[in-house]
């Protein structure tokens, strides 16, 4: 299990997220597709719309992971300032990409034109290269290993389907879980040792209330699938023999 | 406008988030609780079940504002470390609580006993006092200002009922939302004067995509309602005079 480990951050940007107006969904979205591309979101900060929270951000997490995201305040609007910011942080310039002024004319020519507000959604870090956007006009922004996508979810879905398979990662992690209905308080001690005893896993405990009763999951995670279906086997054999019924896949 | 501002930080303990398993959903929960407080929530980490993270996270994000939560990791399993990390941020011991322990051995009572892994759930930093669950047995803990809550999102929920009304904040945040079927785009420069020319408010635009159509929500914020309100009504006398028809309340 000596193999390189990639990483990924995210800095989720949005006054809207802070003051609990929208439940965020890009977290989990992003998560779930970096662990297919054998990435691991290692962090994850939601900051204001303020220029220098945004800078603070991404220069320290882009710093110390492989990859870094950012999602929203990439639209027309006074608000929309992700750009500016990430170029502060790269210390370049803004320009006008001229292929996203084109995607924005011909998006924008059924719907009014492309105005000056709209423009903005074609300025970029000097030396960026675009994300594919087939959902609405404004593309995404990739400078280096650092991607700028929008905030709307579905937006960003799009643009991360454009991205996949495209990303350097390492073994996807893959997972084995297990359940039943049991308090995870009663069989704590058998969790710690089977993971103890298992190079290579993480053993995550989930409980849950669920139709008045309690139980709890037990996700075995490991980028070998072999050992984490060992591990998990094991796992149910030491929680079977303590009287335990749990079930594969969990409940 | 020159009251006190009460700022308030977040840090969200679990792999389980990280890995996009469980969909976070106590950062809105928090955010929307803390602005009936009068309480900004500033910023947001999500962190690994990792010591040494979680200890750097509360470190810089509770030497700087009034209030520091943290959610996830308090329970009885070995990914549970939320405790120590806390104790070893604030410089001191772990110790049981006397009192947590009987909530822990009446609450056990019927349920099998209190064993070694349920004790778990009775450590807390030394000096702390406890914040009532009334949900299960495992009580949160405060230290000072900081707040240390369980995960998952009811427990947290009733945690909150507890501390409503006993932290000191300032004037809640109130907000105007007036919307319709306009896209932000075509109306931003309305948007960013109207915030310029109005002292105290912050104006968030969020697009929408439904039924088809393009659509766009304007939230105007302030401390103070009749800010908000007259704000708003200027917002909505600007775009009428362009042409475009809006919704008080929003669409």
């Amino acid at each position: 299990m000596d193999e390189r480990i990639w990483t990924a951050a995210l800095v989720v940007i949005g006054d809207e997220i802070l003051s609990g107006r929208t439940q965020d969904r890009n977290v989990a979205q992003l998560a779930t597709w970096l662990n297919v591309q054998g990435i691991r979101l290692a962090e994850v900060r939601v900051v204001a719309d303020v220029e220098d929270a945004i800078v603070a951000a991404v220069t320290e997490l882009g710093g110390r992971n492989d990859y870094l995201f950012t999602t929203g305040g990439i639209g027309p609007t006074h608000d929309d300032i992700t750009v500016d910011a990430i170029a502060r942080a790269l210390g370049v310039g803004v320009v006008i990409h001229p292929k996203a002024r084109a995607i924005l004319e011909r998006y924008y020519e059924t719907r009014g034109g492309l105005t000056e507000a709209r423009l903005r959604m074609a300025r970029v870090p000097d030396g960026a290269t675009l994300i594919e956007n087939r959902v609405s006009g404004a593309p995404g922004i990739r400078c280096g290993n650092w991607f700028v996508m929008a905030g709307v979810p579905h937006i960003t879905a799009g643009m991360l389907d454009a991205l996949t398979g495209t990303l350097e990662g390492g073994r996807p992690v893959v997972s084995e879980t297990i359940g039943g209905w049991v308090a995870e308080s009663e069989i704590a001690d058998i969790l710690r040792a089977v993971e103890k005893e298992t190079e290579g896993v993480s053993i995550g405990s989930y409980p849950f209330f669920r139709e008045g009763r309690v139980g709890a999951n037990f996700v075995v995670r490991a980028t070998d699938a072999d050992v984490a279906r060992a591990c998990a086997a094991e796992l149910t054999r030491r929680l079977e023999a303590d009287g335990r019924e749990v079930f594969a896949g969990g409940v």
